[in-house]
C-alpha cells in the first residue's frame, strides 16, 4: 500500500501570493513523488469556527479548488475534496474527542493566540485541534506537512491515536509530522507579511487590470527617481527576487544601486514578471470559473475516493468502542 | 404536524426499580397521548464519555431496548432507536459548537460535578451539551422533558438554536423544556438512592432467584422480630409503598407497628409484589433476549424514520452556514 500524505487547505478568502509561494507550490511540486498517495481537502468545516458570511463561505471553498486546479493540481495524481463531503469526519471527531483530557487542548497555543487575535471564543476554536485529529486519522494518513505553527496539533492527533490504540489494540495509523522549512516571509504591499487579514494581498487570480493596480500600490520609501536606493529594504524588490532568475535579480539590485531607476519602474518590471508567471494558469482559472460542474465533478470524484477510506476507518472505530454497526 | 417529544436514555447499566420508577414507567405512560410523537434514542454516543468497555457498551445498549419492549414500549406509537444509528447527530453538533461560546459550556454544572465525582476530566464529557443540542434540534423536537439536573442542557441547546436562528434566520425548532416533577427517591438496598454506581439496584430482568436475593439483601436496623417498627424509617417499607395500593401499605404499616412482624415478612411480602409486578414483562424480556432480531428490527426501523428528519434538517443547516450540498 502507498504511504499517504495529507494536507488541510482553509479557504480563508482569494488566494494570493503569499499562498502561492508559501504553501500550494509545495503541494503542487509534491506531485512529482509518484510513490505517495496525495489527500488535499478543503477545511470547510474549520472555516465554520470564524463564523463567516454563508455566500462568502461557498464562494471562498469552490475558489480554492479553481485555484488548485488552474495552477496544476492533477486529479490523476491527487485527491482534492471538500471536508464537508465526508461528514465521517465529525462522527470519529466525537469519538476521539472522548479520549482527550481537557488539560491536552487548554495547552494549545493556536486556541489561545486566536483568542487573542481577537477572535471570538467559541468552543469550536478549543475543539479545533480534535477534527484535525479526525481528518487525519480517517484517512490513515501516514505524513502531515505542517508549518511550525501546527506542529502541536500533529502532536494532539499522535497522542490521540495512541490513546486509541492503547485501548482497542492497533486500530489508527499514528501519523508523523512533516515541519515544513519556514519559507521566506513573504511581503504584502505594506511590507508586513502578506495576509488577507492585512488586507494587503496581490491576488493570483485578479484581473491583470487589478493585479497591476495592486502591486502599483506596494509600498516604498519616499526617495526620487535619480537617487540610489537599497534593494534590501524594498518590499517591490523582495518580492521581485521570487518571480526572476539570479541574473535579473541581479541586474535589478544594480539598477537599484546606480539611481535614476524610479520605484515606478520596478514595480512595472515586478508586474511584468508577476504576470508572465500568471498567465498561463489565468486562463485555466477563468475556464473553470465559467464552468463550475467541472470544478465540482472533481470534488465529487475526490470525495468519492476519500470516503471510501473514511467509511471504513469509521466502521473499525465504531466496532472497537462498542457501537452496534448492522 | 404533530409535535414531537424527545427523550434520551442513557444505557448505563443493567436497568433497576430506580429507572423504572423515575423515568422509564412515565416515557412508557405518556404512550396514552395520542396527540403527540415520541422520539426515544438510546444515548450510546453520549456514554463513550465515561469510556466504558466496548463489550459492555454494546450490552447495555441493547438492554435499554429490551427493558423497554418488555415494558411495553410500542413502535406503533414510538420511534426507538440507537443514537450511533443518526451520525448526522455529530455533524450538526460540530456546526453548534461553533456557536457556543466557551463561557456556556464553562457554566455548565454537570461537567463540574462529574469531575468532582471523579470522572477524568475528558473533552467528551465538557462538549456533552452540544452533542445533547444536536440531538433535540435534529429531530426538531418542540418538547424535551428532562430531570431538573438537566435542566441547564436545554437552556444551552435553546441558546444555540437561537443564535443560530438569529445569524440564518428561522431555521431550528427552539424546543421548551419540560421540568419532570422530581419523584420521590427510590432507596436501594443500603437506602441510599438506588444507583447503578452506589451497588445497591434491585435489577428490572434478573432472575426470580436473584430478584429476591437482591430484595432479602436491603439494610434495616436490628430491631427483633417481637418489637413494634417505624415503618416510615424503613427501606422495605419505601419500596413496598411503590408496589402496593393504599389498603396493603396500612395494612403493612400496621403490622410494623404492632410488633411480631419481622424485617424478613416485609421484605418478603415486598419481593411478592415486585415479582408480580414484574412476572407478566420477564418472559417478553427473555424472549426478546433470545431473539436480538426482533430488537434490532425495532432499532433499525426507528432509526431509518427518525433519520430522515435528521437528514432534512442537517440538509438545511449546511445549506445555511454555505457548505456545498450537491
Amino acid at each position: 500500500m502507498k504511504k499517504r500524505v495529507l494536507s488541510g487547505i482553509q479557504p480563508s478568502g482569494k488566494l494570493h501570493l503569499g499562498n502561492y509561494l508559501g504553501a500550494i507550490k509545495q503541494h503542487l511540486d509534491s506531485q512529482a513523488q509518484a510513490d505517495w498517495d496525495r489527500y488535499f481537502f478543503i477545511a470547510n468545516y474549520h472555516s465554520l469556527t470564524t463564523l463567516p458570511d454563508a455566500a462568502e463561505l461557498r464562494e471562498r471553498t469552490l475558489d480554492v479548488a479553481r485555484t488548485y486546479l488552474a495552477l496544476g493540481l492533477d486529479p490523476e495524481k491527487s485527491l482534492l475534496f471538500m471536508q464537508t463531503d465526508v461528514p465521517e469526519v465529525c462522527e470519529l471527531a466525537w469519538i476521539l474527542t472522548c479520549f482527550a483530557p481537557m488539560g491536552l487542548l487548554q495547552r494549545c497555543t493556536s486556541y489561545k493566540d486566536k483568542v487573542a487575535r481577537g477572535l471570538s471564543a467559541n468552543h469550536g476554536l478549543f475543539a479545533y485541534p480534535v477534527l484535525q485529529a479526525a481528518d487525519i486519522l480517517i484517512y490513515d494518513s501516514h505524513l502531515v506537512p505542517v508549518g511550525s505553527d501546527q506542529k502541536q496539533h500533529v502532536e494532539v492527533c499522535r497522542d490521540l491515536a495512541i490513546k486509541v490504540n492503547q485501548t482497542y489494540g492497533e486500530l489508527l495509523v499514528v501519523p508523523d509530522p512533516v515541519i515544513k522549512e519556514d519559507v521566506a516571509v513573504i511581503p504584502g504591499t505594506d511590507g508586513q507579511k502578506m495576509s488577507k487579514s492585512y488586507h494587503n494581498t496581490i491576488e493570483l487570480f485578479a484581473t491583470k487590470k487589478q493585479l497591476k493596480k495592486q502591486i502599483m500600490s506596494i509600498v516604498t520609501d519616499s526617495k526620487g527617481l535619480e537617487e540610489p536606493k537599497d534593494p534590501d529594504t524594498c518590499n517591490v524588490f523582495r518580492l521581485y527576487h521570487f518571480f526572476a532568475n539570479a541574473d535579473e535579480i541581479a541586474e535589478m539590485a544594480q539598477k537599484y544601486r546606480a539611481g535614476g531607476f524610479g520605484y515606478g519602474h520596478a514595480k512595472l518590471a515586478l508586474f511584468e514578471k508577476v504576470d508572465a508567471f500568471l498567465e498561463p494558469y489565468r486562463d485555466r482559472y477563468n475556464h473553470l470559473l465559467e464552468h463550475p460542474d467541472e470544478v465540482m465533478d472533481v470534488l465529487r470524484q475526490g470525495a468519492k475516493e476519500a470516503r471510501k477510506t473514511a467509511i471504513e476507518t469509521t466502521r473499525r472505530v465504531r466496532e472497537a468502542v462498542g457501537f452496534i454497526n448492522h
